[in-house]
């Protein structure tokens, strides 16, 4: 990151019985935003918490494409996995989320990319889980500083470095 | 299926938001009516319309384990697929289902198994959807009118006959 770039505050909001709800600003225009999102030679340099290596297993980037993801660290390995449901560069991308630890449950993820004007994007997503105690359990697994810091990598990214 | 035994009757309830539950009950002991849903070789006997064809491509019964059924018929090749979540015989199944139409779409499915004594078997199936829409769609798809018929193709095969 760039002396001259804030961190931005990621967000984490429960909302109704299912759902995650987060948002975060970036310092880059939406196109390149979004691109980091689906191009399998980005996500490695942002996906996951710093002491994670991602290794980008199968991004098949089209509706009914698969995507596996496997992430290295600390505490092991851990594989991530699920489908794109909807791509709309440079605005919407919809997938399902899997963790191979707790098979077959499955979230549905929503991020929206918005356009705020002076070449910064506004990241929302929305997460859809089956059921309210799924939701609490990710709530409780630390997501929210796990994400925060791999937007802090992708902050990196998107400001031409990389912290990897 | 003999002249000894009835049809039964298939219950199919919209329950809550998102939720279609069945009933059915079958003149079959519990392990054996079990043993249908999980054996590769007995599925293409009773899963699916008389009118289709349904080949196991994969069905791997463990937890975490994948299946992928093909059925082919007057409509077309149609593929389902899912993984198991739970299986404790011959009481409980549960695993998730989707179609490769709506990819990423994922329903998860629970089937209970219940002795009613006297070598008859309860099938209650629950079935969760990520949305009240997803849900009044399977409604509206006919399928209740293929899974009476699935089912009165398990009650040949259980019966010690096949209709294929």
């Amino acid at each position: 990151m760039t002396d001259q770039q804030q961190t931005h505050r990621l967000t984490v909001t429960a909302e109704g019985d299912r759902e995650i709800v987060t948002e975060r600003v970036f310092d880059a225009p939406r196109e390149k935003v979004f691109q980091a999102f689906v191009d399998p030679e980005l996500v490695p340099h942002w996906w996951g918490r710093r002491a994670d290596t991602t290794t980008v297993e199968k991004m098949d980037v089209r509706v009914g494409g698969d995507w596996r993801f496997v992430s290295e660290g600390p505490d092991g390995s851990h594989a991530f996995y699920g489908t794109y449901r909807a791509i709309d560069p440079p605005e919407k991308l919809e997938q399902t989320f899997a963790w191979e630890g707790m098979p077959g449950h499955v979230v549905v993820e929503r991020a929206e990319f918005e356009d705020l004007g002076g070449g910064r994007t506004k990241v929302t997503t929305q997460s859809l889980f089956d059921t309210t105690e799924e939701r609490d359990g990710m709530l409780a697994s630390g997501m929210e500083g796990g994400q925060s810091e791999s937007y802090e990598r992708l902050d990196a990214l998107l400001a031409g470095g990389s912290e990897d």
